[in-house]
C-alpha cells in the first residue's frame, strides 16, 4: 500500500501566496517609527532672530576650550574614538550616525557623513544619512567652510569633523530625534559632488511618479519609506531564519539551473535525509506582472520529514510569532482553520476574505420542489445583507448584474427587501408564494435588507456570490462605510482537493503536484496500490521525464510535508504598501522590464556568436 | 576633484576567490565530530550469545510492567509528549532522533522514525537518520513484527514505538553515541518500503565513484560526511549572518534578471543610502566547471558606504573569527598583509602560498654589467632550496623544463649545488667567475642546495618562478616530504593596480571595474577631474551602455569598499574535501551537466513555440 509512498499533505498545501490574501491590509493605523532614528525629512526652518546670540556662544567655545577640546581629524587617530563607536558606525569613517547625537553627547567631538540635505543662510546645514538628520552650524568666520558649501548642490556627499552643542532653548526642534542638538563644524570635506537638476529631490512632499522613481531607483531608496520597508524586510527574514535555525532546521540552497520536473528538489533532500529543509529561495515566473507579481520573487521555502499536516502548521504559526513585527499587534495563536469545501460553500472561493460576515447560505432545498430546475449540479445560494449595510442604487446593481453577466449558468437576482412580504410577492415568477414565505421566515429577513440570490449551476452560483459578496463590500467601503474588521487575520485553508479539472484541456490534473499524499480518509477512492504509479497513468504524464523521481520515491523516501510562504506579499502586507514593488529594492516595472538599466534589451553581436543564437524577424519564423 | 568620485577601494579587491586558496587545506587531522550525533555508520556486529538471556528480560518487562509503562501510538497522544520533544523533534512524528537516546532515557516509551541500515536473526535492527542508528529489539514473540520485517530491503522507512532498554553489559558499545541502550519495538509500521538492488549501500566502505553519486544524490547525501557538509554550510552561513546583522548590515537581494553592465547592484544601494549591504548572494559562471568551479555558486557580499580598506579587513577579519568552525583550531587576528607588488617580487603570483618559504630573490643588480642583456623590463631572480629540501633528480628537472618552455623571453638554469665554488664554474657562460662569487658570498649558497635561476623579461621571470616553487614543493610533498606548514594561513593581498594590459587585446582595461576609486598617492597620475569621465575615455567603453552608473554616480553617491568570499570554497578548505562539489547540495559534474536530473537537455516544442525559439542546425547558421 505505501510502496511510492505519496508524499506532500495534499492538504496543507494552501500557500501563502493564498494565504497573504487574506491578510487585512494594514489601514489608516500609523506606524511607530521601528527604526526610531529615521524621522521625517523635514526642511530646516527655524528662524533666525537667536543667530547672533549663538555666534557668540561659538565664539566663546573656540577662545575658551580649544585646548581642553578633544579635536582629532576625519580619518586619523581611530583608535582614540573606537570604545564608544555603535555597531552603526563600526568599519567606518564616521562616529555617529545623522540619528544618533542627543543632549547627553553636548560637547564630544565627532565624525559625520552623508548627504547634504539642505543649507541655508550660509549658517545653517541639515545633513542626512540612512538613519536620520542632524543640525551642522557653520562658524561665521569659517569662510573656508562657507566657500566650500557655496552653490554645492543639495544631496552632495559630505564628511564634518564639529562638536556638538546644544541648541539655543527656542530652536529645539522635538519632532526630530537629534533636535536638541546642532554641531559646529570644525572641518569639512566634499566628498562627492552632485549634480544639480537631479531628476527629483528627496521630499516627502514632492514625491515622484513610480516610473521616475524605479528609474532612479537609487534616489528613490533614500527615502526614510524605502529604507524603512528594506530594512524591515532584512529583519524579518532575519529572524524567520534565526527561528528556523533554532528549531534544528537546514538552510540549504538549491540550483537554479536545472530540467523543468514536476519534482523538487526539497523532495531530493528529504530522502535524502536532510529532514527539516528551508531555504529563502529566489524564484521565478514567467507570468504578466501585477501589483503583487514579479518575474522574480522569494519565498521561503519549507519541508520536514516525518511530519503531518499539524506539524507544519503548528510550526508556521510559531514561526509568524516569532518574527513578528514589533510596531504591529501581537498576532494571537491559534490561527482559524476551514475546509476547502467550506471555504466554496461558505465565501465562493478558495481564499476567503474573513474580515467581514455576509456568508453564502444555501436554499437549495427549497428549490427542490421544483423538480425542473434540479439536476445534480444544481444550487440555490443567497447573501443577505442587513439593513445597516443595505444600499442597492442604480450603480452597484448595475456591477452586480456585470458580474452575473459571466456566469450563463446561473441566474441572478438581487433586490431590496423593504419589506418581507413585498419581496414574496417580487420573486413570485420564481418561488410560489408559500416557498417563498418559508424563505423569508427561514431566513429571518427583515425589513430595508438587500438579498442576492441566485440559482443554477452550483459552481457557478457559489462563484457568483463570492464575488458579489467581495464587490458589494468594496463598493460601501468606496463610500467610505468601513466594513471589514481591522488588524491581520490568518486563515488556514485546509483539506485541498487532490486533482481538478484543468479548464485547459478538461482532464483530471493534480491540484499541486503529482506526487502529494492523498487525505488518509479519502485513500480508498484510489486505484489500489501502487499508489503514484496509478496516479501517474491516471494524469497521463509521461514517465520518462520523471523517472528520476520515481526512483526517488522508491530508494526509501520518508513522508514529508512542507510549505512556501511569498515573503514580499506577506512583507507587502505587513508594511501596508500598495505593491509589492515597495519591499523590493531592485523590482521589475508592471512591463516586466527593468527601467533602471533598460533590461531586457537585444544581445550584441559578440554574445550572439559565442551562444549560437541568431535572431530572426518572426515573419521568417513560420510554422 | 571629487567630482564624480571614484568608487571602489582598488587595492582591497582581492577577492576571496583568491583568498581561499591561500588557505591550508585541512590535511591529516581528526575532525571532532562536530554533530556530535552523527557517527560513521557501521554495520551492527555484536553477538549473539547473549540473546537468550535478553529475551528473558524481555518478557519479563512485559510481564511486570504493562500497565504502568507509558504505552502511545504513533501520532496519538501527541501533547503528553511534548515537553520533553527537543527541538530535533518538535512538529514531527517522532519523540527522540536515533542518536538521542542515552541510558537515561531507559524505561521510556518512545517513536522513532528512519531508515531501515541493516536486521539480523529476525532479532536486531539497526535505524538510522541524520542523527545517527538506534539498535532495535524485535521481541522474540512479536510475529507480527517479524512478518513485517521479513525480506524488507534495507532503506526502506519505518516507524516504531518502543521502550527504551539497556542494553546487556557485553553489548554496550562505546563507539556509538547510542551504544548503551536498545530499543524494544512495541509497535512497528513499514512507512516506504525500498526498492531491492538500489544502485549503491549507505557503507563507508563501499563508496561509490562520484558519477555515480551525483545520478543518485538523495542516495549520496544520507553519508554522514555530506550530511555533515550541508549542514556545516548552513550552521556557517548562518553565523555569518548573525554577525553581520548585529552589526546593522542590511540583507538585500538583487534581481539576476538584468542587462549585463559594468555596474554593480551593490553601488546603487550605496548610492541608495543603504549604507552597509550584505547578501548571500547566488551568482552564476560562463566558464570550464574545475574542482574548485561551479556554473552556479555562492557568494557573500558585502558593502559599506564612508568605509576605507582597514574598515573592509577589519570586518572580514571579525567576521571569519565569529563565524569560524569549533572543530578547527582557533585563528589569530590580524591577518598578515602584502602589497601586489611585493606577492609577484617574492612569490611570482597574486595568490602566494605563503605556507612555505623559497622565496623568489632578486639579482638584477649583479647583471647590471652586463648591458647587452639589460633594459627596462630586464631582471635577474633565483630560489634558493636549503640543503635539507634539496632534491633535483631528472623527473623534477624535466618538469622544470616543462615549465621554462612556456616562457621564451625567460632564461633558466637549474643546479644542484654541490659545492659553491664548482657551481660558480658550472654557471661561467653565464656569469663572469667573478660576479659568480660575488653571487655566492651574497646569497650565502650551501653545499648540497639547489639554485633556480632566471632572467630576461621580467614578468616572465617572476611567473615562471613563482611556478617552480610551487611545483617543487608539489614534488616534495609528492614524496612524502612534508614542507608546508599546517593549519589556515590568511594573506591580505593589497595594494592591486587599477589597470592592466588585456591579454586578448592589447589595450589598458580595468583591472576591477571602471569605477573604482585609485590609490590615495597614485591619484596625480590620472587624468584631472573630472576623473571618472577620463578614466572611461581612457578604457574606451562605450558610455551609453552605462549611462545609469554615470548617472547614478553624480548623484550623490558616497564613497564605499566591499568584498566578496566565495563561500563553496571557503567550506571546501574548511571542511577538508576535495572539490566544492561535496559542499553543494546538487552541483553539476565536471562537464557543467546535472547527472540527476539530465539536465541541459533539449526545450519542447512547445516551449519552443512559447519563447519565439527555434533551433536551427548549425551548418544552416552560417555568418
Amino acid at each position: 500500500m505505501y510502496y511510492y509512498v505519496a508524499i506532500i499533505f495534499t492538504n496543507i498545501f494552501v500557500d501563502f501566496f493564498m494565504m497573504s490574501a487574506f491578510l487585512n491590509r494594514f489601514c489608516g493605523k500609523t506606524f511607530h517609527a521601528f527604526l526610531k532614528n529615521i524621522n521625517k525629512i523635514k526642511a530646516f526652518s527655524q528662524g533666525v532672530n537667536l543667530c547672533e546670540r549663538r555666534q557668540n556662544d561659538v565664539d566663546k567655545l573656540y577662545s575658551t576650550s580649544s585646548k581642553s577640546k578633544q579635536v582629532y581629524l576625519i580619518d586619523e587617530d581611530e583608535n582614540s574614538n573606537k570604545s564608544r563607536v555603535s555597531s552603526f558606525n563600526k568599519y567606518t569613517n564616521r562616529s555617529y550616525t545623522c540619528g544618533e547625537l542627543r543632549s547627553n553627547n553636548i560637547g564630544e567631538s565627532v565624525n559625520l557623513c552623508g548627504w547634504l540635505e539642505y543649507q541655508r543662510m550660509n549658517k545653517f546645514v541639515v545633513l542626512r544619512d540612512s538613519y536620520g538628520e542632524t543640525q551642522l552650524l557653520i562658524n561665521e568666520k569659517d569662510l573656508k567652510t562657507q566657500r566650500l558649501l557655496e552653490n554645492l548642490p543639495f544631496e552632495s556627499i559630505i564628511q564634518i569633523r564639529g562638536t556638538v552643542l546644544s541648541r539655543p532653548k527656542a530652536m529645539i526642534n522635538e519632532k526630530q530625534v537629534t533636535g536638541e542638538i546642532e554641531v559646529l563644524i570644525d572641518d569639512l570635506k566634499v566628498v562627492n559632488k552632485a549634480k544639480n537638476n537631479l531628476p527629483f529631490n528627496i521630499r516627502e512632499f514632492q514625491k515622484a511618479k513610480e516610473t521616475l522613481r524605479m528609474q532612479y531607483r537609487y534616489l528613490d531608496l533614500r527615502f526614510p519609506q524605502m529604507q524603512r520597508n528594506l530594512r524591515e524586510r532584512s529583519r524579518l527574514i532575519m529572524k524567520m531564519r534565526e527561528f528556523l535555525f533554532n528549531n534544528n532546521f537546514v538552510d540549504v540552497e538549491t540550483p537554479t539551473l536545472f530540467k523543468a520536473t514536476p519534482g523538487q528538489f526539497k523532495q531530493m533532500l528529504m530522502a535524502g535525509a536532510i529532514d527539516r529543509y528551508f531555504q529563502i529561495a529566489h524564484c521565478y515566473r514567467d507570468e504578466g506582472v501585477r501589483s503583487d507579481r514579479q518575474p522574480e520573487f522569494t519565498q521561503l521555502d519549507i519541508e520536514m520529514s516525518f511530519t503531518n499536516v499539524d506539524g507544519v502548521i503548528n510550526l508556521i504559526e510559531e514561526l509568524l510569532l516569532y518574527s513578528w513585527p514589533e510596531y504591529l499587534n501581537p498576532i494571537a495563536m491559534k490561527f482559524q482553520r476551514i475546509s476547502y469545501k467550506d471555504a466554496l460553500e461558505n465565501y465562493g472561493n478558495d481564499k476567503p476574505d474573513i474580515r467581514f460576515e455576509f456568508k453564502i447560505q444555501n436554499c437549495t432545498e427549497l428549490f427542490k420542489p421544483n423538480e425542473k430546475l434540479v439536476d445534480d449540479d444544481f444550487g440555490a445560494y443567497f447573501v443577505k445583507i442587513p439593513k445597516d449595510y443595505a444600499n442597492l442604487n442604480k450603480q452597484i446593481k448595475e456591477l452586480m448584474l456585470g458580474l452575473a453577466m459571466n456566469y450563463p449558468n446561473a441566474k441572478f437576482f438581487q433586490s431590496k427587501v423593504n419589506t418581507p412580504k413585498e419581496w414574496t410577492s417580487k420573486i413570485n415568477k420564481l418561488l410560489t408564494s408559500q416557498v417563498a414565505t418559508k424563505f423569508v421566515e427561514e431566513n429571518k429577513l427583515e425589513n430595508d435588507s438587500v438579498l442576492f440570490l441566485a440559482y443554477g449551476n452550483k459552481n457557478e452560483v457559489l462563484s457568483l456570490l463570492g464575488k458579489v459578496r467581495l464587490e458589494y463590500v468594496n463598493f460601501l467601503e468606496n463610500l467610505g462605510i468601513s466594513v471589514r474588521k481591522k488588524g491581520m487575520h490568518f486563515l488556514w485553508v485546509v483539506d485541498f482537493p487532490l486533482f481538478e479539472i484543468s479548464e485547459e484541456t478538461g482532464c483530471l490534473q493534480s491540484a499541486h503536484h503529482p506526487f502529494t499524499a492523498p487525505h488518509p480518509e479519502d485513500l480508498h477512492l484510489l486505484k489500489s496500490s501502487p499508489l503514484n504509479e496509478t496516479l501517474l497513468d491516471l494524469l497521463k504524464i509521461e514517465r520518462n521525464t520523471m523517472q528520476h523521481i520515481i526512483d526517488m520515491l522508491g530508494s526509501g523516501c520518508p513522508p514529508h510535508g512542507g510549505i512556501a510562504l511569498g515573503l514580499d506579499r506577506l512583507l507587502s502586507i505587513l508594511l501596508g504598501t500598495t505593491s509589492i514593488r515597495d519591499v523590493i529594492a531592485f523590482p521589475k516595472n508592471f512591463e516586466g522590464r527593468d527601467p533602471l538599466s533598460g533590461a531586457p534589451s537585444y544581445i550584441s553581436e559578440k554574445d550572439q556568436k559565442l551562444y549560437h543564437i541568431k535572431s530572426i524577424p518572426s515573419n521568417k519564423l513560420k510554422n
